[in-house]
């Protein structure tokens, strides 16, 4: 079984049956649905997207698929790319337990094809958990040693969620399956090397619209490899030092990676999630001023400086690689959302202040989503934080009611109140829409 | 100077000048032209450019830039796509000296941007010349250790030529070209697994696609890594085990790696032409029949059965990859063109029974290009002949009139006499042309 994972799993997700997914995974992925589209909305408007669509504009073809949160439409396979880029651009997407954000690569190409071609919310909703299969366990058989080496995971392995879902809704047999997993394995790419620039995001963009023609493309009888994932020259042994096919096979559709999805309440780097967590419940439990502050001293995992080193960001796209600026605007505003990582506030001087107090020592003991928080104030008083979990972790999961929370603050400004809860309630029943399209055109503000 | 390639070669790039480009190397650019274009209109037909047509025209934008030797017109990013697999579909487009099929990454992206924006031809010579320069040094920084991973360097460094070359005619700042060359950097991908299927021809569509995206985005302020090469995530770092940053800098300006270029008259792989040469002269020189032959041995690098190892090929495809085939096409034939590796010809008793008869002795002391071609008559004869440079090679160039002759062949049948004429008046005098756009359109058949 192991020896052939592109063909398994080609299998597998041509035989997959909606009634097979679980009823917790298919809330799950509402879940994720909405968190994705909050976060698409919330950044509608970002000098990323605005760059991106001028690019691409002059070329895109008829109307077909709308941008999240905006009136523009273009075709499916730009539309997915955009919107791939609006979902992660600020950080604030969803992530799994152990790699790759899921949502922004998957998403956005269905999305586009279900208002391309009518699509059920039924079919949308399964080939969503399909995707997210897909893309996570590929990941995970190169993990971590293929993003040890530099790759940014949720490209190069959401490409294979997005064509593994589209395929889903194209209804391809087993072998143009696997072709399109090997039209999207060539296409595999993202280098950690653009962590704090625009590229970043444009990774799930291009693995959404990559994936998305994969599958379009094996529609058409493009051939592929039929091995792509495990062949000596295939992405697992070129694209990392250690491939395990067994993560890609076993226990398939006995159960879902979906389930180990996580959701961000801070708009940064999960990382830094305990360290901010640590900090403002310090803050709230001890009404601390930032005045009171001496010292802040963070004990983290190795993750930390590694990612999140910088001591002196200079905008809000560098404030969510800086764990210093994220503690201290817990510390002073006790909140890390979008408005905490505005070029503003990065160059604010009480920020700067608590910022400049701030140390970490990082060590192998301390586990990736835990952190340690010690804050000693002008007046000698030591406060001590330990969080084991951060929140939003598969642990301590943020509540349906914190996503709709999120997915108003996000909205908010973009949206009326009355748009943002018809599109929460369209997440929650998508499975009950006749045409998953709505969905995508409940963002667009009137 | 080499700790900063992409800044260096950025540099080089904006700073210079047409008349900094040598006569001769300005002559082996409408060479280039002319051998790529005939390429694509020869494979004007193939079911891969058929199926890849078919699965993205229902997203095509304005009819911007046309297909060469097809009436159809979509927009300029879809039409790079498709003329970068087209020029690549049959395996006959040109090859640089040491790696890196210059041109078919390059001149889709170039002749799409000219149809849609008028450019001169001066400007597209000159930006041809300056894309191959910066995938050529790209993809030798990291040669063969890259390529010996698993990588097919068309793909993975054809990328950075299209996006060198379309940010000079848009006339991108050192910044923005950096910027370009890394989302280029991000974007590379192309796993030699393909080989064999309609995959491998994607690559360099992908690459010309991608690359005029990357600068497109560029000069739209979308910002990416200014060290994509060079950084210890980037390009050279994470896709290659060995990374030389000299390659890129070193003597630039002072010599241009496109007078390295090589054209085959054999449509398949190079490493088999100095065999199927050794054959086509001993069939000639001694007016062999099929049924003369009693063994063939041909004495080859370690390349061959390594890349050309099918003994049974069952199709056209297969067939370029099998080095009996061609030898023995080759010997009875006397020819090795598109028109050789049809499914039929593979299918031929009489091919067949002469490709039983082949055997390979592949060693470490015969070059890449070089052959000793030993046949055993069934009269006991031994006919010998050692093949130092294969004709196509820098050593032994095919001429200008070669060059006309197999485009006038591949365009037979597609194009008129007179219309494949002018296609060639055009390529030579392309640096004459007010409109560069012209010479794409010149390949559509009336």
């Amino acid at each position: 079984m192991t020896t052939h994972p592109t063909r398994t799993l080609s299998e597998f997700l041509v035989a997959s049956r909606y009634e097979d997914i679980p009823a917790e995974v298919r809330h799950e992925a509402s879940r994720a649905m909405l968190n994705a589209l909050g976060c698409a909305i919330g950044s509608a408007r970002h000098e990323t997207v605005e760059a991106a669509l001028a690019a691409v504009t002059p070329f895109a073809g008829q109307p077909q698929a709308g941008i999240f949160g905006r009136a523009e439409r273009l075709d499916a396979l730009n539309a997915a790319l955009v919107n791939g880029i609006s979902i992660h651009v600020l950080d604030f997407d969803d992530t799994h337990q152990r790699a790759v954000h899921p949502s922004a690569p998957v998403l956005p190409a269905l999305l586009a094809y279900a208002e391309w071609k009518q699509t059920s919310g039924r079919d949308l909703l399964h080939a969503f958990v399909l995707g997210v299969e897909a893309e996570v366990r590929i990941g995970l058989s190169v993990f971590p040693e293929h993003y040890d080496i530099g790759w940014h995971i949720t490209g190069t392995a959401g490409v294979f969620g997005a064509a593994a879902a589209t395929a889903k809704l194209l209804g391809l047999d087993a072998q143009r399956t696997a072709w399109a997993l090997g039209i999207a394995a060539t296409q595999s790419s993202g280098l950690r090397e653009m962590f704090g620039s625009m590229c970043k995001s444009l990774h799930p963009g291009r693995a959404a619209q990559g994936g998305m023609t994969a599958a379009l493309l094996a529609a058409q009888g493009f051939t592929s490899s039929e091995r792509a994932i495990e062949a000596p020259r295939g992405f697992g042994n070129v694209m990392s030092t250690k491939f395990d096919a067994t993560v890609i096979t076993n226990g398939l559709g006995e159960h879902y990676e979906l389930s180990k999805n996580m959701y961000k309440p801070y708009a940064c780097g999960l990382v830094v999630h305990a360290a901010i967590d640590g900090c403002i419940q310090l803050r709230r439990e001890h009404d601390l001023k930032p005045e009171d502050i001496d010292r802040v001293e963070l004990a983290t995992s190795l993750l930390v400086p590694e990612l999140t080193g910088n001591r002196t960001p200079q905008n809000g796209l560098e404030g969510k690689f800086s764990v210093y600026h994220a503690a201290a605007v817990a510390l002073v505003h006790g909140a890390a959302g979008e408005a905490q990582f505005s070029d503003a506030v990065v160059r604010d001087a009480t920020v700067i202040a608590v910022r400049d107090r701030v140390s970490i020592s990082a060590g192998a003991g301390v586990r990736k989503l835990e952190a340690h928080v010690n804050i000693r104030l002008r007046n000698g008083t030591v406060l001590e934080k330990h969080v084991e979990h951060a929140l939003g972790t598969v642990e301590r999961p943020m509540s349906d009611r914190d996503l709709e929370d999120k997915f108003r603050s996000l909205a908010d400004g973009v949206l009326s109140a009355a748009e943002a809860s018809r599109v929460i309630g369209l997440c929650w029943r998508v499975a009950e829409l006749e045409d998953a399209g709505e969905l995508a055109r409940a963002t667009v503000p009137r």
